[in-house]
């Protein structure tokens, strides 16, 4: 007897409700509500294959309803995938367990994208079809021609950054993504009456979008709609009227289902309604291997890529770009002999647009963008024309202004792969996209954010445009490198620490305003151990001081006016706070040793909040920043006016001594 | 001879682009392009006495497009208020001048918001919206009956938080709000085309909006729309199409208007092509004159205002609600002795809630809300009805999974005046509010963010939804007071404060956990000083542990296991770091003497970033917390995996200890 849609779906269900029992927590009622869909989607759509959940030219899916984690945790472990397995699901948001609450790209094959925080996940999608058109107009068909699906709730479309992501994805055209929309009006405060009256398909035809509705619990009705959106030449967004919790026979339908355990006596009813009457965690045999004929459905067509790319010309670019691997012998050490036979006074923006002019041209697989601000935060060399509905093989984005819509999608692109992207923004509006950055460190991708305007040095745009707390909010994260070059060299090797990080993601704060060349001698790079000496006290050593960018010129002003005053003085810069936390002890010692600040004054100077950089001056050091909202002027006046000059700083210092 | 429209707008453009011109830096094109418009709505529409600012009934202008601020800042010297001067506009952009780069709430009267942080600013008006439809139910027509009005541009509707902004006002149906969207086809990287396909108006209308579109340098075109928008009671988009930098010869029309000076030669031709023959700054008699009636237009109505309210039998209630006033005698003590004689167990997010029963009956000006997480933000009580499109009186509102687009309607109402606006998501997702959050404390504004799951003790949602960096990324900002209570007593103590803050606002961090109550006496407020010694050592003081919020119990844990050894342990808490650094030296001193922590250790306990602990622990006392992201699995084996418990943490303070 064959196996029915309906087993198949229940199976999904069964494993969903069972699970989020006996975790005691979770979300059934996404899993419960969208298993026919899930089924018509991975039994008869989606292309994988679960034996090589890493081929390149496999379909990416994206569970952007990220808490109904058990719907994507069971496909792979019913379709054959080697985790989960059953005990992984039975240990369900258990630290032992690879199934976490939501879905971590890490713990997991398969899961292409941490999701949970709602709307990012659709946006990720959209930065991953990006990715699949350019790599399939910069190699062919035989190589990239896959599609990228999304399963998105309420919250999901409700989100901000859906506008974002949407409209971006309707710009470029993205015909290979299909959003399959769970519409079941229930949110977890009830009813979505209670909070939009949206005609959402509207809004997504009014963005360029292909719309289409279903019946999500008929597999004949889901198959016409989705053959729908295949054949439609833009981005589908395609309406699954689903009941979420299907099948709990008291709580169906109603936010009762959504974000906790159904209870011992509705799974009974449950299983009766369902007529599903195994044990929990028991998917019987046939059921079982009619999912693992799904998991094997790619095989074929798998080998066949294989074939394809064995013998195609660009093999060996192609396995490169998608495994992250720089090229070889692309450094920017001639770059940076140059820079050391010319040097430059530009702002740090511009060293990176310079930096960014070698590293684009020897790297052809960055994809450079700006949220409109493109002349501002320098982020467009002559490598990169435009990537458009009509070019995808171009390799700068103008993003809009959708800084988190924008970030998302480096997310998505990175997670894709084949692919290294950047793109800036003012760093006041790391703000706008932080929830993605903190993304991108969780995932560990490699992105790289160009963070221009860096300070009250932006000047006359004033307290909204100029940073404070930024800088050190976003040391506070973990796994983000946060670097912050004092010159054009050592733009550029941060620039290469940035791309060596291929597990995780790096910002740029630079400087809008110009800065001298401070670095005149060919060595390694210096910024890779995060901080480093950088002039040596002339006297016996009294005083350390420790700045980072736009503030490292001031600092060696300030070292010259104290060494007149007979005070040894080392000047340290501090590009990369955390590369310099990870150094041995004994190098952290030698720049920065542990004894008294009687002995050796350490003083920070950053034009940003003092806060947090006690750990490196030690209570007894002294700060000099800024704890107060900016202002509006002309730079040179606000850096007098917040006392961040070396006439204001260097008697301060002094007096401090005496 | 009358003025013609044209020149009154004109008035406009020459101070616009001569300002910009002399500040060498600024925006001549947007106020160029709309100050048509500009005038028909403050010569004809906007109600406002240019006498009275702060006339409680006025309409609200909120220049979103914030980087055109020199077409307010021209409106409000043209029409007569007082300030800015004409030595203010030439000192546009300098430290000197209330005319900073973008419009700031608090330098000058008649800026209804501070705007620039694009998006934001049609996301407050939408808040001040409802802030006057709720006014206007409470009260009645005689007092509260005013519009708000908008003037955005491209960037303004390309930004997530438009979606987020306008679907919360199309789903309340704030028919007040009239949208002036400057449709000049033009953002920063140059033509619109570049970024974006989108059909707004059509998406306007799918959220429940009117749309109208007129020639927005046509007077006559202008009132029509302008009338259309009125008559209709759904909110409206008024599309005014417009040429950027509209006079410009050779520059209007394109992005090089937007964000630079015209410079001398354009700013000559410009001269020429308006027939605006007078030198800058100087605005002829006739011309002011006229502009100067339009600000008097609206001082018979405020007249008229001020006899009805002087007749109101609410007018000491209106005066004091919109004074952020609260009334006398609603403080929280009967509250708080009720807590002391009967102490609970319960998780400080049930505690807030228990609070928040109190002060929403005492306080009838609070509003509520949540994103999308009422029951697990704890924040509705019985006294708040839901404010909905039929009942603008309730006071709980439904934001719906719209974290950013809620903030910044808080901001729009806290701005408005007469509520103060308090609403919930996890704490985690600060970082999709972040940007409207550093707008609260920039404005000075008494909001207050209920955030909750505030640490790994969320347990199961694992590291998407566990903050890390939040607290102490929060306590960076300028002028915001985060607070993270330990009990029920402190968090009635914190919300007290949070209240009580009229210039800034406060962020509750809350748990999920249920946490024991540990403070059982009667005292004053103990949280005002930010810190406090909750148990003194009892043997000789060898240890200082300092601990907020859901460790604080686990500090008392601590600190007997360590008195037992014969330590004597201070516990001090600490729920606003901010308040304590607000403290005079002789009071910290008393709580953290500055003395070697060879003498007495001072250990930090905390489930989130250790970064920045060092400020009260000194470089070599010990800082328990959480460097890396979170995981999946019930709370308890969270904290024991992270090392957070008595059992972990006391051996490590013994260890170091000898």
């Amino acid at each position: 007897m064959p196996v029915s849609d309906q087993s198949l779906a229940n199976a999904i269900r069964a494993l969903a409700m069972d699970a989020v029992q006996a975790a005691n927590s979770g979300h059934p009622g996404m899993p419960m509500g969208m298993a026919d869909v899930a089924t018509v989607l991975w039994g008869e759509y989606l292309k994988f294959d679960a034996e090589q959940p890493h081929w390149a030219d496999r379909d990416r899916f994206v569970l952007s309803a990220g808490h109904g984690s058990m719907l994507l945790y069971a496909l792979l472990y019913l379709t054959g995938h080697r985790h989960p397995t059953i005990d992984d699901i039975r240990n369900f948001r258990k630290l032992s367990s690879p199934c976490a609450g939501h879905p971590e790209n890490f713990l997991l094959d398969g899961v292409e994208a941490t999701t949970g925080p709602l709307g990012q996940g659709l946006a990720m999608a959209v930065g991953m079809a990006i990715a699949e058109r350019h790599l399939n107009a910069v190699f062919d068909d035989d190589l990239v021609d896959h599609r990228t699906w999304v399963i998105a709730g309420d919250g999901c479309l409700m989100e901000g950054i859906n506008h974002e992501a949407i409209g971006l994805a309707g710009h470029l055209q993205l015909g290979r993504i299909i959003v399959l929309w769970d519409s079941n009006k229930i949110t977890i405060d009830g009813s979505t009456d209670l909070s939009t009256s949206e005609d959402i398909p509207a809004r997504y035809r009014a963005t360029g979008w292909h719309t289409v509705a279903c019946d999500g619990h008929d597999p004949v009705d889901i198959r016409r709609a989705i053959d729908e959106a295949i054949a439609d030449p833009r981005p589908s967004l395609v309406e699954c009227r689903t009941i979420i919790g299907y099948g709990a026979p008291t709580k169906q339908g109603t936010s009762a289902t959504h974000g906790a355990p159904l209870g011992d006596d509705e799974i009974a009813g449950t299983r009766k309604a369902l007529g599903w009457d195994h044990p929990p965690f028991d998917i019987p045999a046939d059921i079982k291997a009619r999912w693992e004929e799904f998991g094997k459905r790619g095989a074929e067509p798998r080998a066949a890529w294989d074939a394809r790319l064995a013998d195609h010309g660009e093999r060996a670019e192609f396995e490169r770009r998608m495994a992250g691997r720089l090229k070889d012998g692309a450094d920017l050490s001639g770059y940076i002999d140059g820079l050391i036979a010319d040097p430059k006074t530009v702002a740090t923006r511009k060293a990176s647009e310079m930096a960014l002019g070698a590293i684009n041209d020897l790297l052809p697989e960055t994809i450079g963008g700006s949220a409109d601000l493109t002349g501002s935060n320098n982020t467009k060399t002559s490598a990169t024309k435009p990537l458009t509905k009509d070019d995808y093989s171009g390799r700068y984005i103008y993003y809009g202004i959708r800084e988190f819509g924008m970030a998302a999608a480096m997310n998505g692109m990175a997670l894709h792969g084949g692919v290294i992207p950047y793109a800036g923004t003012f760093l006041v509006f790391a703000d706008y996209c932080r929830a993605a950055i903190r993304l991108s460190a969780l995932q560990r991708q490699r992105v790289v954010y160009v963070m221009t305007h860096d300070s009250i040095g932006l000047g006359e745009d004033g307290p909204t445009h100029q940073p404070i707390e930024h800088l050190q909010s976003l040391r506070a994260m973990p796994n983000l490198l946060v670097m912050r070059p004092a010159d054009t060299v050592e733009t550029a090797e941060c620039w290469a620490l940035a791309l060596a990080q291929d597990d995780r993601p790096s910002l740029m704060a630079l400087s809008r305003q110009n800065l001298p060349q401070l670095r005149l001698e060919k060595a390694d790079n210096r910024c890779a151990k995060g901080a480093y000496r950088l002039k040596s006290a002339k006297n016996e050593r009294r005083i350390i001081l420790l700045a980072t960018g736009s503030e490292l010129h001031v600092a060696v002003e300030i070292a010259e006016k104290l060494e007149a005053a007979g005070y040894g003085t080392d000047v340290v810069s501090m590009p990369c706070t955390e590369l310099f936390d990870e150094q041995p002890a004994s190098y952290r010692e030698d720049i920065l040793p542990d004894v008294s600040n009687r002995d050796v004054l350490r003083v920070s100077i950053e034009a940003g909040t003092t806060f947090g950089w006690e750990r490196y001056t030690g209570l007894h050091g002294l700060r000099f920043g800024i704890d107060r909202f900016g202002a509006s002027a002309p730079a040179p006046d606000l850096y007098d006016a917040f006392g961040l000059t070396a006439d204001k700083i260097a008697p301060k210092i002094l007096d401090h001594l005496n």
